[in-house]
């Protein structure tokens, strides 16, 4: 590893150049409750977000155009830069993130691991949807040749999320599956990591440059405030939005993209509670494990995880009260956890003190009292369905290691209390085969208001996968009809062209006949593998 | 032919029943200039709105639930039941739109073709992008099992369109493809054509009956003014909108659905002015029968499509004088016709009028003069590129068989012209070997400009097939990720869920290991056709 891979400037990257003057804000350990010293980082400016976005637009037709093989190597060359950063990218991201290096390890194992699925995607090529339909000049009126392939949007505005620096940041899914589909991509980094974003994209600007990618292709923008990812997103050569935050967060960008001349898609996970429903059958099995379990998921970093599950829906009776009880004694148990930033830990902080005051809520427990300065308490409350069908605030998240048990009376409230649910990331059921008529009852409910059911296990924990579904209907994200996570990811970031009577010699490579390897294609209807 | 079928009473259609009340409207005849007499049509309420939207929730799941087989007979059957209305749905169709016979005779077909292009593709079945990875208990942390699918957003709300009252309208491709997605649908009919919508709302209603849909997967309401529009986009269970029509009708129901609670998408396919490329070496070649073939498709159908040829990109020159001298005969000796609604017609007469006062366009021909009451003339206008880029009003399409021959002096101002477009369904190459190296350097540039790109044809004229996109980049479309013609257009009403260690018994059909019958599926990341 070289030495100068590692070293933090503060400044950020425009087109493969590192860039910033003037003055600079400092990092923050939210474990120690203090600024990193040392390195100071520099805000970019409007200019410098004209010129990223500038560059990213000149790159964009030469990097759509390149063999899919060259852009396949790009991202595993991202992968292997930053790998190479080492223990430094490590140190950096838990200093930045009050993280434990066992999650950060693993975090850079899935970014890794995802931008080398991205590069096995752009290989498979089946995102290009292929088709032909030849012509039939003997038809009244003749048929014309008609074939379609998707191409790339253009130029990606990626952000930074504060609850994965790595993951879901700067070469995080957003940013592969923008670069797989043949996006350049201007990152706005989280202000709460940006060493981390520095060494990243110093990885991926390194990549770019060994794999003789357009310069434009890949910028990193960093600064505090909003104007900086206003400006981006308003930028008319900004053809598309990734985004993992708020919902404030997300509604802001959503209204400046709908805002534009031209109006353009907002890809934003922002906001869900994640319901676990724990049918009658299962939880008088297993009451017990099931307490464990949910506060293991519950509690995992300290609950900062989209899935997080806020909610818990049962019918009363003695199997939810013995839940209830061993729940509340393992969260009693739970010691407090350092939190992303102190913004993070004070939103927690009065969100849980605001439920704890709802005079319909009952407090279960808490966890252990904190002694250092960010650190969130686990919290668990109890409502009847009757008291949260009358209280629609008590669906907002509560970002942290916070969760709701709604007490049911019958199995038509639990449904009421479904029905008005907002759309969520997932729903899980706990169910044994006792429950399998109540289990297909809730099924079709289910599938209309969240992106992913599961059966007996916890919602946290997203496989990188062609099958999951990382998404889901408003408010859960912006665009219910795609998933942040996984291969379909791709899909974000395409549309397609027809090509109609063009000449041979004037067709992409892989619409002219014969010429689909490797590459799934429809052809006069019929669908081809070859 | 049952007489009942093709008896008009003036209502409209929620969820199996014919409703209507109070004061009525008549349709008119653009041809004669007068209202069709007889019949007059009762106008929904803001409660029947609301009835057709309820009606349609509550066969959202049903609907979606049938087997697919089902589905595709709905459609077929709506298909044969519109064919069934016979010479009726015809003349009406004539009647109120004022086009002949022959082309409301080739709609009809295209209609019924579409319809049944839809129920081949429910049965394809690979629009439910199946997805199965299997679970790997052994690897650490342990790999869930996951199944992903497609399913239906919803009730969705269909505009009835001007320009097609057949093929973009009731029964046209938005619903034919809403319906192929399992989506129930609400029609607001174009009042234009209230007489040809209540037929063929009665065709698809009749179709449910027969094939034993839940009654509400289809309603229409009809009437005059835009509140019953704006009602149905607000409606909360309405998930996605389709509209084929004008820029500012399209960009005024965007707003509606962007400041729902709960914002949802907006298909609207809006204005266009599709530029046509006449290369070097085919004008030098062939400039008269550019400009037949021109001519007629700039005048068929009085120049009502979207896709009409709204401008025409050439290099000064002798090929060029010849092209516009031939054509502007061509044009003056086009016939004046009918145009769909007195409210087109003026803003037709407006727009080619403000044409042909602006200082630096030169009118180079109008048509023969209208002695009809809403009849259109042709116009075919001329402006140097440099006066074009001047003026960005120019390139406001003007809905009609008006056209502007763009002449510029070298390839550099070309550019500089498609540059400077906005988003287009369509754009057109003329050329001949030597244009070659032209062509191919313009064709990134149209594909992020457009949908679909010809070569040496007519952009009039959308074939309903595979590998068609009729969409483009904003204001094209309000969306450029897809299409409203051609079986890709079922992706617009889909969304993925995932389902994580479902048990057997729960799974869709669909999604048991075995179960993908004439199916594409991917497994464990490797494509499989059954």
């Amino acid at each position: 590893m070289n030495a100068t891979t590692v070293t933090l400037t503060g400044e950020f990257f425009i087109a493969g150049e590192r860039r910033g003057t003037g003055e600079t804000f400092h990092a923050y350990d939210p474990a120690r409750g203090a600024s990193i010293e040392g390195i100071g980082f520099f805000s970019a400016t409007d200019q410098d977000v004209a010129d990223a976005c500038a560059a990213a637009e000149n790159a964009a037709i030469s990097y759509a155009d390149l063999p899919l093989e060259r852009r396949a190597a790009f991202l595993e060359t991202i992968a292997s830069e930053i790998e190479a950063l080492g223990d430094a990218l490590l140190t950096r991201a838990c200093a930045e993130s009050g993280l434990p290096l066992a999650r950060i390890t693993g975090e850079r194992g899935r970014t890794c691991g995802q931008l080398r699925l991205f590069a096995a995607e752009v290989r498979d090529g089946q995102w290009l949807k292929l088709r032909i339909d030849h012509a039939d000049p003997a038809r009244t009126p003749p048929k014309p040749d008609l074939r379609l392939r998707m191409i790339p949007l253009g130029p990606v505005a990626v952000f930074g999320a504060s609850n994965f620096p790595l993951a879901f940041s700067t070469a995080g899914g957003d940013t592969a599956s923008a670069l797989a589909a043949g996006c350049p991509v201007v990152v706005k980094g989280h202000p709460a990591h940006p060493g981390t974003a520095e060494l990243v994209a110093g990885a991926i600007t390194r990549a770019a440059a060994h794999t003789g990618m357009p310069a434009g292709v890949f910028s990193l923008v960093t600064g505090t405030g909003n104007a900086i990812g206003a400006a981006l997103v308003a930028d008319p050569r900004i053809q598309a939005v990734g985004f993992t935050g708020s919902r404030s967060g997300g509604e802001a960008l959503m209204k400046i993209a709908a805002a534009r001349p031209q109006p353009i898609p907002v890809y934003a996970e922002m906001s869900a509670i994640n319901p676990v429903i724990l049918l009658p059958a299962a939880l008088a099995a297993r009451s017990e494990s099931l307490a464990a379990g949910f506060v293991g998921s519950l509690t995992m970093g300290s609950g900062q995880f989209c899935t997080n599950p806020g909610l818990v829906l049962a019918l009363e009776g003695a199997g939810l009260d013995a839940f209830l009880g061993e729940a509340g004694r393992l969260v009693e148990a739970q010691n407090p956890q350092t939190m992303l930033t102190a913004g993070i830990h004070s939103a927690y902080e009065k969100g849980s003190a605001a439920l704890a005051a709802t005079p319909e809520v009952q407090t279960i427990a808490r966890g252990i009292h904190p002694t250092g300065p960010h650190e969130g308490r686990a919290a668990l409350f109890s409502v009847t369905a009757a008291d949260w069908l009358a209280r629609s605030e008590l669906q907002h998240e509560v970002f942290g290691a916070s969760s709701i048990v709604v007490r049911c009376a019958d199995r038509e409230e639990l449904l009421a209390v479904l029905r008005g649910l907002e759309g969520q990331l997932t729903a899980t059921l706990h169910m044994d085969k006792a429950d399998l008529v109540d289990a297909r009852a809730l099924l079709p409910l289910l599938e209309r208001r969240v992106g992913r059911i599961l059966a007996n296990g916890w919602p946290t924990g997203v496989e990188v996968t062609h099958a999951i579904n990382h998404g889901g209907p408003y408010p859960a994200t912006s665009d219910g009809r795609t998933t942040s996570v996984g291969t379909l990811a791709i899909d974000r970031f395409l549309r397609p062209v027809a090509y109609q009577d063009i000449p041979d010699a004037l067709l992409p490579d892989a619409l002219r006949d014969g010429h689909q390897p490797g590459v799934l294609a429809r052809i006069d209807g019929a669908w081809h593998l070859a």
